[in-house]
């Protein structure tokens, strides 16, 4: 189980930081710089979970692979960027993978350190979505978690098979993998389809924005 | 006391919670994104005292009645946005009641847990600010603590009560209200009145001003 | 040694604090405000190294010197703000000693509670950027590290001295003083000369640009 763990881990470290790296490109950074929004978009969602379970000091600062890893990511982004570029949306892509990967690696960390159940999977959650919200907080935008179609609920998602998984004793890699699988699954059909949750009325959503940009 | 502290810390998350759907629904987020931020907006404060004071599992991830009354706060919001609405500058006010609340009870729990008096009201006053703080960035916005008047100094003020009442051996539920009923009503004048600090004068604040928006 | 540290780290906190502050009067925060941005931005990056390492609470909540610093630095700036501003980019100038200030006494600490070298290096450079970004989100602008040249790696090659001083066994003393000396030369040179690492070439940088924007 620690190994499928890790293996998830640095996954999901790999592809928020491939995310964070492609931000940097795009906002012209020098490589240093995106090395450094590799890191913390790769990792940030982990320290917070091992912060909030006092699992101090966090992996991503006591193994020398989460840095390796994000290292990786961001040289490969580098040197490559004309190439991932091609491949649409490859933001949205990697963010969706870091999200699943996160999601059930955050959820089964929490449950071995015995959170309640349903306490692990908001951790789980908060896990996968941390990522990309400082990313996009660092780069000025808005992060995608306001932004897009089921982000936060499919990490939940995710997380939930985990925890159902969990308390009916499956085999945790089963339950892991389908776990993400269901959470990526849900991510790009909301991205492909446009599947949206209901959104409430506001009775003036346009002047308010205008308001916030004037 | 337990239940005091208690009953502040999650009115304090109800109202924070609320002013982050609030955020959510003129953002014209779908339910899920709502119930996101209500949570982050409801937690963070408390969330960020518990990790510096070293109570890990922080209360909001521990215990579900955090998470349950954000979610209630979230549903609220989206099915009563209309009548929310009516309610002139309802964010403002949810605002002023989490800042009270959040202030009286950070300060209560750091005291309780051997912090120096100063600090205490320090992190009482950094436990108020901090859901509304984490609720603007996220929805890219400036701060309401950079841009409100008589804001921190109001959450510092209520904590101070709560310190001075501790020093003196006041009864700590009255100190508390008192506490909370002083923020609260600084604010609310502040918001009301105009009432300002002084503020420094700056050389071209419309130049500095508008290099930042060009 | 431990003389050493709390000097710098006092140091590091006042000229963090000092930028923040001028951030502040140039947004025209009121008094408060100033100190509020002033306690953060000095403070933030010793805080999230303190949580990492398991040091609650940290050095920032438990002695009071830190919050007297920052609170002296915001009154130096606010009532001196235009002595201050006469110095062309002030900002910068504090933002490269705090830099260099934070890197190294946040390696030192970082080594001393047992980190392994390389990422006791990380640390340190995270420790130095931290305030900074803090201080330039709550402002809602982009943090500096994501437009400056030559930013993290001055704060990682100042890191970097430190370790491999200790790694050697040299005087810490020294090895601290060179690599500061290094990080904030590197930083000043960057600033001056426009030194810049290599950039990515992105496809469509303007067009992503004006995207973002519109």
């Amino acid at each position: 189980m620690t190994t499928l763990l890790l293996v998830l881990d640095l996954g999901g470290t790999f592809v928020f930081a491939l995310s964070g790296a492609s931000v940097g490109v795009k906002r012209s950074l020098d490589l240093f710089g995106i090395l450094v929004l590799s890191f913390v978009a790769g990792n940030f969602g982990g320290i917070t979970r091992d912060l909030m379970i006092g699992a101090v000091p966090p992996a991503a600062i006591s193994d020398w692979r989460y840095a390796a890893v994000s290292v990786l990511a961001g040289l490969v982004t580098f040197y490559g960027f004309a190439v991932l570029d091609r491949l649409q949306s490859s933001v949205l892509v990697f963010d969706a993978a870091g999200l699943a990967l996160f999601a059930v690696s955050g959820t089964q960390k929490a449950l071995a350190l015995g959170l309640n159940p349903f306490m692990a999977a908001v951790l789980g959650m908060l896990t996968g979505i941390g990522g990309g919200i400082v990313r996009d907080i660092l780069a000025a935008e808005i992060p995608t978690v306001l932004r897009a179609d089921l982000y936060a609920i499919a990490a939940l998602a995710g997380a939930a098979v985990v925890v159902i998984g969990h308390l009916t004793d499956l085999p945790s890699t089963a339950a892991t993998i389908a776990g993400a699988a269901l959470c990526f699954g849900l991510r790009m059909m909301a991205i492909r389809r446009g599947w949206r949750l209901p959104v409430a009325r506001s009775r003036q959503p346009s002047q308010d924005e205008s308001d916030k940009t004037s």
